[in-house]
């Protein structure tokens, strides 16, 4: 490895755009934020980043070889290059911004959504280095998952797989916002949680604080201050959320049979109250061959950089995939 | 590829053990069967193949490559080589059959479970030849599966990847042999099929012949064949079947995205009864981005030698992989 390699890291997001050039050991050279503009469509942002980034290249010592660029993106389709039907942008169907790229720089560009970008950075820069089979959930208003096996994201067929805040809990649950019930990220989420607290006051006669809340205040970081002070609906909230998060991860190692599984997300950081139940509940769903053998960690990438060191990582890993195929294609 | 290149395939089971010459075609080239002997440990087993194998070769022409050894055993372990706790044969906590076929062979020998061999015997013979992502589903008396991502089967980081049968479907549900409860087998299975039966006669009213069948008697060729005449006990059932697999299979999408499913085994051929109805439960369950876009289809490779076949494509996966290990290693 040459230790003046960089890639450009670009986390787009509804409002603000990040950027950073990183080094291969994860530390930031150079980082800026501009305005999204998402009612603009996606070549006039990727305009503006371009004008962006020549004058931050500008300030970079000379020596630095700059080695490619990796792009996380919601709704962002790694096989084809495409951000397709993002909820918060005015892009349309389909805006291929790897294409888009490549009209400015002659270099490797990859993109993918924001969840298999957590996984790439843990896997670079974070807890699963040297793990060649982990899955990353990130927990905020949804539930978003990457899942690497033998080493590499897994994309499926269509570059849409890892997809787990829509598998099933419930056939006739909590409707989602897909439009269909019961899927996990309506149970185990920020959302979840406060859903979960809803159902209970209803159910059952405890006092608390949270019944002086309307649906539309409630937020997880009440459900979590009240947890802290012993409240009981919000015990049970945490509790009844840890063991679905528990049981599907259970089915996830059945799937894949992952060394760990990292919580990422604001979710994650409420330590004891989520993450040791859910432990306690993974194992006890787990088949008994992967028992004792799964560990729940929380992501070891600070909440603050994650997407921008998740979309270094993107390029990173493109360009490592790009060598090994050079490698193998090369005649022996 | 040399057309002169051939594998030995082994499939061991509880009774008897096959094993034969299979070119690259999936042409068998000679083929015998021996018992199993599953009272004696598996180092005899070995010996006695030995024996075996070499009177075949000596009967087979001279010009052919014998290039590796593929092996399918229940409880096999890919990573360690071994058959670990088999229900069927007194083999102990581990038997390393790798190993033991290296004392009489310097060729590549691989061993893995029959999920994942018939996972390979499709991937080479069958149905899913050209695809990187797809799911083999064998239905028998339990549910088992391989998984393959990325044009490589899953085996997670302990070997044990791709259990589906054990994933859970209602955690208050049916008792498993594994411990559990509600796992995916439990529902669907042939036995499944029949405890699913056992339930509707307990809760429907309808006439029915099977009611004349105890639980030790009833088969699922007697609900096939009820449900082919009209039956509405058998029709039901074989209806709430593909809806629990059409749920667990749309949670097998989410996870690793396959570009289609195949089902193997007897429950396979019920066709219509539960192949077109789980496809449309499948649908119905599916997360939006994935509608439209997974197949549900039989097994392409026939019953009758798809374990054999299975176990000499564990040999050629096995010398593929050894091969492109061998070109990635290699000074560019």
């Amino acid at each position: 490895m040459n230790h003046n390699e960089i890639v450009l890291g670009i986390d787009i997001g509804g409002t603000t755009t990040a950027f950073a050039f990183v080094d291969k050991k994860g530390r930031l050279l150079a980082d800026a934020v501009i305005p999204t503009q998402s009612q603009q469509p996606a070549k006039t942002l990727v305009a503006r980043l371009h004008a962006e980034i020549e004058k931050m290249r500008a300030e970079l010592p000379p020596d630095l070889q700059w080695k490619g660029i990796g792009i996380g993106a919601p709704n962002a389709n790694y096989l084809r290059g495409t951000v397709e039907n993002p909820p918060n942008l005015n892009w349309g169907a389909s805006a291929n911004l790897v294409e888009m790229f490549h009209g400015y720089y002659d270099l490797p560009v990859a993109i993918t959504n924001d969840a298999n970008a957590a996984a790439l950075g843990e896997m670079y820069f974070g807890g699963a280095r040297y793990m060649k089979d982990f899955i990353v959930i990130t927990l905020g208003t949804g539930l978003g998952s990457g899942i690497v096996t033998n080493g590499e994201l897994v994309y499926g067929a269509n570059g849409f797989a890892g997809e787990l805040g829509h598998t099933v809990v419930d056939p006739d649950g909590r409707h989602c916002g897909c439009g269909k019930q019961g899927c996990l990220e309506t149970y185990v989420s920020a959302t979840g949680l406060c859903r979960t607290v809803f159902s209970l006051l209803a159910e059952q006669r405890d006092a608390s604080p949270l019944r002086d809340r309307s649906y539309q205040q409630l937020t997880a970081k009440d459900v979590y201050e009240a947890a802290r002070t012993g409240d009981n609906i919000a015990l049970t909230a945490f509790d009844k959320t840890a063991r679905i998060l528990g049981m599907k991860l259970a089915d996830a190692v059945a799937h894949t049979g992952p060394e760990a599984i990292f919580l990422f997300g604001g979710l994650a950081t409420a330590g004891d109250l989520l993450l040791a139940p859910a432990q306690h509940y993974l194992e006890s769903f787990l088949f008994s061959p992967y028992r004792g053998k799964v560990r729940l960690l929380r992501s070891e990438i600070q909440n603050g950089s994650s997407a921008i060191m998740g979309a270094a990582a993107i390029g990173w890993h493109e360009i490592q995939k790009l060598m090994i195929s050079t490698i193998a294609d090369s005649p022996s």
